[in-house]
Parts: C-alpha cells; structure tokens; sequence
C-alpha cells in the first residue's frame, strides 16, 4: 500500500473506533441513567451497543472509567451552555442581569431529569468510586464556580463589584441559586421548580448577592464628592 | 390476676416490646449505614437484632418503613442539638453571633460520618422509596430551615432585621452555610472541613446574610434623626 492509502486506511480505523466509542458511550449512558450503576453491566453495555465484550473492554478499562467519561461529557456540555451567553455588563444593574441570566441558565440546566439522575447515581457511588464524585464535581459545581469566579473578578476589577475572594463569592452565589432547589431535587424525586418559583428565587439570590457585594466604599466616595461639590449629582449614574 | 397485676403485666410486655424495637432500630442503623440499603435484608436485620424475622415484621412493615424511622431518629436527634442553644439577640451583631453558632452546630453535625452516609443513601434511594427522601428532607433541611425562619421573623419583628419573606431568608442562610460543604462530601468520601476553614466559610455566609437583611431603613431614619438634630449620636448605638 501506499503511504497514502495507509493514511486513508488509518483514518477510517480512526474514524470507525470513535464511532464505536460514541456508541458505546451512549448505549452505557442510557444504561447506567435508567438501571443504576450496579443494574448495568459490561456486557449489557456490549449487547445494548451492538460490540463485542472485547471491543468495550478495548476502550474502557473498567465500568467506573467508563461512567467517569459519561459524567465529564454530561458536565461539559452542561458547562458549555451556562457559559455560552455572558456579556459584559457596565453597571450594578447589568451585573444583576448577568448574574440572572447565568443563575437562569444554569439552574434549567441542572434541573433537568437527566442530570439531576446522574447526580443521584454519583452521589450514590462516590464512596466506592470515588473518581466518579471527582469527575461530577469538578466537571460541575466545581468547574460552574470556578468560570463565574472568572467573571466576578473582572467586574470587580472594573470596579463594579467589592469582593476580596471572588472564590467565596462565587461559591456563595452559586449556592443561593442551586441550594435549595438542588436538594428538594434529591431528596423528593418528583419536585419541580415552576417558572415563576424558579424568577421569584433568582430574583431573591441576586439582591441578597448584590446587596453583599455592590461597591460601598465607590458609592460612599462618590456621595462624598457630590456632598463636597467635585461631583454634581446628576453625573452621578451609578444603576 | 388482679388488675394490678395485669397492668404490670402489660408495662413488663410493653417495656420489653419497646426494647425489642430500639433493639432493631439500632442493628438496622448500623447495618444500613455499613451495607446500604440493598445491601441489607430483613432477615439480616433480625439476625444482628438476635429476634426473630417474625418480630420485626410486627413492629415494621418492610425495609422501607424500618430505614423511614432510622431517618426521622437520626434528623430528630440532629435538629434538637442544633436548636438547643439559641438566645434571644438584643442588636445586629448579637444577631450575627447567634447565627455563626447556629451555623457552627448545624455544620458540625450534619458534617458528621453518620449523617453524610445516612444523606447518601437516601439520595441514592429517593426515587425508588419517595417516602426515605420525604423524610430525610423533612426531619433534614426542611426543619432546619423552618425553625431558622422562626427566629429570623422574631428579629425582623423586633426590628434586628430587614426581612420580608423568613422562610426565603432563612432558605439562603442555610445553603450559604451548608451549600458547598455538604456538596462537596457528597462528591468526596474524604472531604474535611477544618475548624479554621469552616469558622472562616461561616463568617463570609453571615457577612452575606447580614448585609443582605441588616435595616438600613431604621439605620437611614436614624442617620437622618441625628442629622436633624432629634437623636444625639452618641446615643445611637446599632451595633
């Protein structure tokens, strides 16, 4: 053969043992979400996924790797749309819109059935396994804080926000919004949020969050200077 | 007999009765906690308990109920140590204090082995047994919150705090606290808060809440009195 049809045969080997893996992946998916890690097997994966025992075992050393990688690929794209829409807001007003919206975002997200099944399943197992526990938080609360502790530093950075630990308050926000309802999710498998429940909570971790957070000592200098005259009021804009 | 004698009779039956079911209670507990829900049967329960299957089925329907009551023990005897302490608050930063204890104790017990384990379990099980979850949550978060909220009315009435909705405010207190830490046990098997970790990560959560819920009408009204020469400032102490 030439090299190039060694490349063409290489890729399509490439090519075919993704797809495999992709099918596999979901079949284990579907699998563990519905039977429970326990209820599923390396072989139900096999016959669910149309391979052979051999082939899953050639791309996956053990069922604990292979729900790890579920748990990554479920959190990540999770992950994805949360972030997909911040913009960068120029007042303490649009700083609550965008903290809304990523609250919005990624409270619908978690609540879905499917993650909210994956958690239960992780929570379940994290004992025993502890790299599932590992991959779920980090791949979710954890790496959900992280990306919004990105943004709270910038803003106040830009002197929007008076934070010391954009870490802490990050965390904290985070579990103003997902707190409650995340464990009502838990522990009652039929509790849904409404969609007015769901504005009104927001609505009420974004004021607790920004009366902590807004920049007192910015607003208290700019009083000052109105006061003393350097400033006139009306210039004074500060949503 | 007399009936004197019949009604020590009934005490002696009644008294060895009770016993029996702390008896099992407490095997169940531990077999529960060690094996998991699955893992433990009836009869095995029975076995540890040294009665028979016969007599543990008098006193609980099915495994179900027995672990039920295991839950509503274990939450009880939690919330009672939590609630134990609370005094009644004469200025905001007494307020301040009696949440950080509050806090303290609520983080310290539900942080314990045996009730992250128990908060495992249950989660694990919520959806196939809805009545586990229902009490767990209820003898849980959902009493801690609801008793929190009792207090937090009872200040804003006497005017400690801005509060419009306790449940809500109460709600946000106990995830500020318990959100990130209880989580990240769920994930971690080996997590551990440090004392100076979770005196640091209690005082943020009440920093949070009391910026959040502190009456800055009443400190405004009073500012504006002193201003206007009504009240002298040195009297006005908000602490």
């Amino acid at each position: 053969m030439s090299d190039m049809q060694n490349d063409a045969t290489a890729q399509t080997n490439f090519g075919r043992s993704e797809q495999k893996r992709h099918t596999i992946l979901q079949s284990a998916e579907e699998l563990f979400l519905t039977r429970g890690f326990n209820g599923t097997s390396m072989d139900e994966v096999a016959v669910h996924a149309g391979v052979s025992k051999q082939t899953v075992y050639n791309q996956f050393a053990n069922k604990a790797s292979l729900f790890v990688e579920i748990v990554q690929s479920m959190t990540a794209q999770a992950a994805k749309r949360v972030q997909a829409e911040m913009r960068e807001p120029e007042t303490l007003a649009q700083v609550a819109t965008e903290l809304s919206g990523h609250a919005e975002r990624s409270l619908t997200i978690v609540m879905t059935p499917k993650l909210l099944r994956l958690r239960r399943l992780v929570i379940a197992e994290a004992d025993r396994f502890p790299e599932l526990g590992r991959a779920l938080y980090d791949g979710g609360p954890g790496r959900a804080i992280a990306d919004l502790a990105v943004n709270i530093q910038r803003w106040a950075d830009r002197g929007l926000l008076s934070i010391s630990d954009a870490m802490v308050a990050a965390t904290q926000f985070n579990w103003l919004v997902m707190g409650e309802p995340v464990n009502q999710a838990m522990f009652r498998a039929d509790f849904v949020l409404s969609k007015a429940e769901r504005v009104r909570h927001i609505q009420q971790a974004v004021r607790v969050f920004i009366a902590a957070y807004e920049c007192k000592t910015k607003r208290a200098t700019m009083n000052r200077k109105i006061k003393t005259g350097q400033l006139r009021k009306r210039k004074f804009t500060y949503a």
